[in-house]
């Protein structure tokens, strides 16, 4: 089998291919650009998901599986590759852990003022009156509550949290005290302290948090999003940061990355961006190709179970 | 009784006394030289602890119980209230959840970088090569495994991290996966990538984290201290820093209080200050009070255990 790559992929990372599987070829080029001439005859296509076009399948006459070396798969052209029968997997999962730490990291931020200390250390300014909030016992609704919005739930959890979560299938996974789903979900923004999407970009989750239910929230309450930055109806939101409707937002995720210099998201005083890096951890690269690794065993010895195969009709 | 404090209480907790103990007199002074002329009268003192000293005590012949409203009383006049044979309770344990939610952020901003994303986006920057470090399954040491340490430990277990303990007992208290004691402390020094210290202010203690033991530390561990500044050599500490044979610190406790504007740990770049307010939290003063009206009750009606009796010999 030919196996292209579409990203970068260490010399380590190479060797480790080729020793598990001498019998298959390795193409590796930065970019889809690059990779141009090889794409026809590409059997496997390893890409982070994002450069994919319907025009550039159309080249690609010999692929039979593409594994996305990501979470996000909402740019890829799902028609076409349920057409023509392309297997789909992707890295889902891998990111929980850290996703997790992310927002816990961003719920203690918010509760102990992480920015305006930052600011006083800056100007040295010993400020003891700065207002301290504990969240133990506070309640965090997270929208999403597969395996990342999971992990959150059971760090939150630990950190003595009540955690309310949002799906819509209704089911009630480990950790959750509380689930909600359809219109129940205006009472998750009624009572979180912290509400944080892990959704994923889907027509279903398009504006989902828009200008009615931002104004359902606690004035000290906050929103951090570190799912797609379609789920978000962000002028509504930079109304209700702007006039402290909200007590403040810590955003990874935006519905134009990288964020313009000239967004407004950048000098809100209680805004906190980060240029989407809350799935980042060492071991990235490592996990998710271990992931490849175990499909394409599976794949060659056709036996046991292939890991995070995309429903391409679901599109998650 | 009649009961003097030394620092502010709201009207409403005056309330609350009064109708707890319409028996007892209460007299509220903001300060101990405000409370000057009622010291002789005063049968019960509650004190934030750092303002009484010698000469004052001698003043105050009718005192027969002293109530600190924190859990530092390391600037008591130990010998003489001990020869009085004068009651000591403080509000110790009170600070266990907002110190150890404190300690969680300390170790995800070190981990996510959370002072250098802070930096990039007063920068506007969007940079998502800074690099995050994934805290599950690294280690982390606490000196100390009271009440603050335990709760530490107990949410950085949650957080997947293995927790290394050191107390001079030996006692291995829940949620410690080691505990070492004596010149084993040098174990943990080696292997943890944080270290945080929530060690009391004693003779013991007193610079136990100095200049060889800091150069124990791996290159990217740090260290964070919420206890008291005197277990560390300042100037050790940061040359560690300044030299970056550390990665970095957070430092919410020093030799001197208020840090002076001179110091360099203010503009140390790995370095993040706090002003002393790991143990802050909105409802602290109602905590607080609480132990006392128990042990004031206990104290009346001669049943029941006091709360919090500080052991004069011990000093803690």
């Amino acid at each position: 089998m030919l196996v292209v790559t579409t990203m970068h992929l260490s010399e380590k990372h190479q060797e480790q291919f080729h020793h598990q599987f001498p019998q298959h070829e390795l193409q590796v080029y930065p970019s889809i650009d690059e990779a141009r001439h090889s794409l026809p005859q590409a059997e496997i296509l390893l890409t982070y998901g994002e450069d994919l076009t319907v025009d550039l399948l159309e080249e690609m006459k010999q692929l039979q599986w593409i594994h996305v070396i990501s979470a996000g798969i909402d740019r890829l052209p799902f028609n076409e590759l349920e057409q023509r029968g392309i297997l789909v997997t992707n890295a889902r999962g891998i990111h929980a852990i850290p996703m997790a730490e992310y927002t816990i990291w961003a719920i203690l931020t918010l509760a102990r003022q992480g920015k305006k200390l930052f600011t006083q250390q800056e100007e040295c300014l010993w400020d003891r009156s700065t207002r301290m909030t504990e969240v133990a016992e506070q309640t965090l609704g997270i929208l999403g509550t597969g395996a990342i919005g999971q992990e959150i739930a059971r760090k939150a959890k630990a950190l003595d949290l009540r955690v309310i979560g949002y799906n819509r299938s209704g089911e009630h996974p480990k950790h959750f005290d509380v689930i909600v789903t359809g219109a129940d979900l205006n009472q998750l923004f009624q009572e979180a302290d912290y509400i944080v999407s892990v959704l994923p970009r889907t027509a279903d989750t398009d504006g989902l948090v828009d200008q009615r239910r931002l104004h359902l929230m606690k004035r000290d309450a906050s929103f951090i999003n570190i799912g797609r930055g379609n789920v978000v109806d962000e002028e509504a939101l930079i109304e209700v940061l702007r006039n402290q409707r909200i007590k403040g937002a810590v955003l990874d995720v935006f519905q134009t990355e990288p964020l313009p210099v000239e967004h407004p998201f950048w000098s809100l005083e209680n805004c906190i961006v980060t240029p989407h890096l809350s799935g980042r951890f060492p071991k990235y690269m490592e996990r998710a190709m271990n992931i490849f690794y175990h499909n394409l065993h599976v794949w060659e010895d056709r036996t046991g179970e292939l890991k995070n195969k995309v429903d391409l009709t679901r599109r998650y």
